[in-house]
């Protein structure tokens, strides 16, 4: 049995900075028994036209939430979904995905080490390891013969894209997470909010096969650097793990940032849903709160001399400092994202300020994760086989670009197993769109506001 | 090679009858390689409940057919469909349901034996062979990240009741019996024209995954000998394979078989499917015939003087005699199905006279396979074991009864996965719905025509 006291610093650590829980009676009831609360988080993507569908910053979004769990002494599983990623795109083979959960894996344990979190729970499981057996596959049948059509399509109504005639696999996805809880082991599961239909599903229906109902954990949803949900395949949104200094500077001079706007505002969502929490983080831990996991203490000097991002003359406690041209003034110090957006909100920061306090501390975030990669010939290797180069073959040369054929909507290749975004950005952006548009000529009005066009090897 | 007379041969004893071949140019390739095509044929239900699910003498109308296949070399694999018929009552533990699978295999290979057909090439399959393999469940993937709702749906039309919210299963049906055709390594599929556009739905995509598509073959609806479709769970449709002679006699008596009227008639549609297949199979023995298979000619002497459903001293080539009550007559005797449709057309044929006659060649044909059953203590004990004795627990004794549930088109509890129907005419014919019926108002109009009422525990 624990101490009430720790079960409540346990439980307040695995539920801070949510939007929602469900089920947190049963996280209590585990943490009181002194036992380990075991976690899934299964929201990755291994598929995608190289360079898109590399992991990219928007990740630092859950995985600084799981970085509590983490800390808290729950058992964490990533579930790398090879089976998904295979099928989402069947001209991917299998040794291909292979490479790129090898990859992810490299990613998402550097990101943790650097942060200095205890990764000795985190475990990395492939969807292959267990969602081709025999077991998983009558429990999928068994749950097919009782799942209405109408009770899939409304579970996966956020995360699947509504269009008149969806594919098969979009109507499976819900229960197929839901069997994921079960054959996972786990107690509670872990995503955006935007999930939560696809949580609600699985708590009513993992009973009905006999199964227990699990927690489910959600995070509120962040939009991208762009300003929209952040995306692996808007090149302005996104930044790469493995992004040098200039490259980040580049990419957030692009971002949409607003004088005065503070609800579609990428940077601002960033600096609360990673930054802020980070520099939390990091004074806890200078003062010693090392909270439940016992490895956490053993922590390098290297992370423990990490410094929030905040000036080294800001005041005790400051979680972000706003540098200013001195042509403008001195920085502003920081004790709450509160402040920051109230500040922001009466254009008291100009978006410029905050670019480069922004910019700063992504750098700082990803150096360790640069330096590792380029430290580790096996992580290059994997890279290579991973992503190999597009710019080795001209991979736009003799495409086609064509609508993705689906009537209704939007035309884009949304990818519903693995609730991916299409490439269009990156095309648009390189400006390759623009001689193939005048071929749909159907496809005008909606090209002024979104190109969501597919290009496709013929 | 094969000669071309050869491959003439089979091939017309292969498709004859048929109402629908698609793709019979590939089975005739094959005919002229010399090799042995493969089928399948994969339309059995293993569940229900007691005693509605127990195969009826309607399977004769397939099985007369599948003897051609088996006559002209064919392999034929029958699938016993254990993982569906699981899935269609959870209630049903899996060694219920492999009792039933042993049963429906003694029962289909003994009508074969008794009908003399060479059975070294007849396999029977059971689905938990093959359905639940990694393999197999990675193609179920594959085709549902291709397959949509609409054409899912569509391909199921004709079996699949259309209902406002299907389940999942039923969508996903259409996919996993073109799996099938691959995983059975199989040429052609054979089934009921209502399988149509399941077939072409396997056409178009078994190519698409990278497999062969197959060939077709399609035998006309046959009615039920109430005049309707024949269903397991109507009792005065559904004649046991093991009926005794006397039960056969009453059942015959409630067929609907109305003077003149040979479009609703149960009893024509069995003696055009079944009988007159069977007398001309008789005839060719005994002209010397035996077509294709060299382990035809080891026949029994029993089978081999078998005789067509004609009288001794009917005309030769007779191959139905309709025996007539002497107050009105001498008995007819007929070469061609036609001639005896066009006769009961113009009422020169009475319908007790064809009920009499029919009667008396189903008992002759039923004769043997209970004599087998009577004489197999291992068939004896797998029939107890399948079908546990209905009257051994009052079953419908504080039962509730209620409406599936479902609110469109009916109330059954259609079988999504097996096609099966409910047990509303049982239940019905038992007199038992009565008194339930008032506590569903809402349903009274339906009831009138089809009380599709389902009784479950509760």
């Amino acid at each position: 049995m624990a101490s009430p006291a720790d079960v409540e610093q346990k439980y307040t650590l695995i539920t801070r900075n949510l939007q929602e829980v469900l089920g947190g009676d049963s996280i209590k009831a585990i943490l009181t028994e002194g036992r380990r609360p075991k976690a899934y988080w299964g929201k990755t993507h291994l598929v995608g036209t190289a360079p898109t569908g590399r992991p990219h910053i928007g990740y630092f979004v859950p995985l600084t939430k799981i970085a509590d769990f983490l800390r808290a002494g729950v058992e964490v599983k990533i579930l790398l979904a090879d089976v998904h990623a295979f099928l989402d795109n069947m001209k991917a083979p299998f040794d291909l995905v292979a490479h790129r959960a090898k990859y992810y894996e490299f990613v998402l344990r550097t990101v943790f080490i650097s942060l200095g979190i205890p990764i000795s729970k985190l475990i990395f499981v492939q969807g292959s390891d267990y969602q081709l057996s025999r077991e998983y596959n009558l429990d999928n049948y068994r749950l097919c013969a009782s799942v209405t059509e109408h009770d899939a399509k409304k579970a996966g109504a956020e995360v699947v894209k509504q269009i008149e005639s969806p594919l098969l696999s979009g109507l499976l996805y819900p229960g197929l997470q839901a069997l994921d809880e079960q054959y996972l082991g786990v107690d509670f599961q872990f995503g955006g909010v935007d999930q939560r239909k696809i949580f609600t599903f699985a708590e009513l229906h993992l009973p009905r096969l006999g199964y227990a109902k699990r927690a489910h954990l959600m995070n509120p949803m962040v939009p991208g650097l762009a300003g929209g949900k952040m995306s692996s395949s808007d090149p302005n949104s996104k930044i790469d793990f493995l992004d040098p200094p200039e490259v980040v500077r580049k990419k957030i001079k692009f971002a949409f940032c607003e004088e005065g706007n503070i609800t579609e505002n990428g940077l601002l969502a960033f600096v609360k849903a990673v930054l802020i929490p980070i520099s939390e983080l990091r004074l806890e831990r200078a003062r010693g709160e090392t909270v439940a996991d016992e490895s956490e203490g053993i922590v390098s000097e290297t992370t423990r001399s990490q410094k929030p991002f905040a000036d080294d003359d800001a005041p005790e406690g400051t979680v972000f400092t706003i540098k200013r041209n001195p042509k403008w003034g001195s920085s502003s110090h920081y004790k709450t994202y509160q402040e920051l957006e109230d500040d922001f909100a009466e254009k008291k920061v100009h978006p410029s300020d905050l670019k480069v306090s922004v910019e700063g501390a992504i750098i700082s975030l990803l150096e360790p994760i640069r330096s590792a990669f380029l430290a580790s010939e096996e992580w290059q290797k994997v890279e290579k086989l991973a992503y190999p180069d597009p710019s080795a073959k001209p991979v736009q040369k003799k495409k086609k670009v064509r609508l993705c054929g689906r009537r209704v909507w939007c035309w884009c290749s949304y990818d519903f197993v693995n609730r991916r975004r299409c490439t269009t950005h990156h095309h648009r952006a390189k400006g390759r769109m623009s001689k193939a548009t005048p071929k749909h000529p159907q496809t005008q009005p909606f090209l002024q506001k979104k190109p969501h066009l597919q290009s496709q090897e013929m």
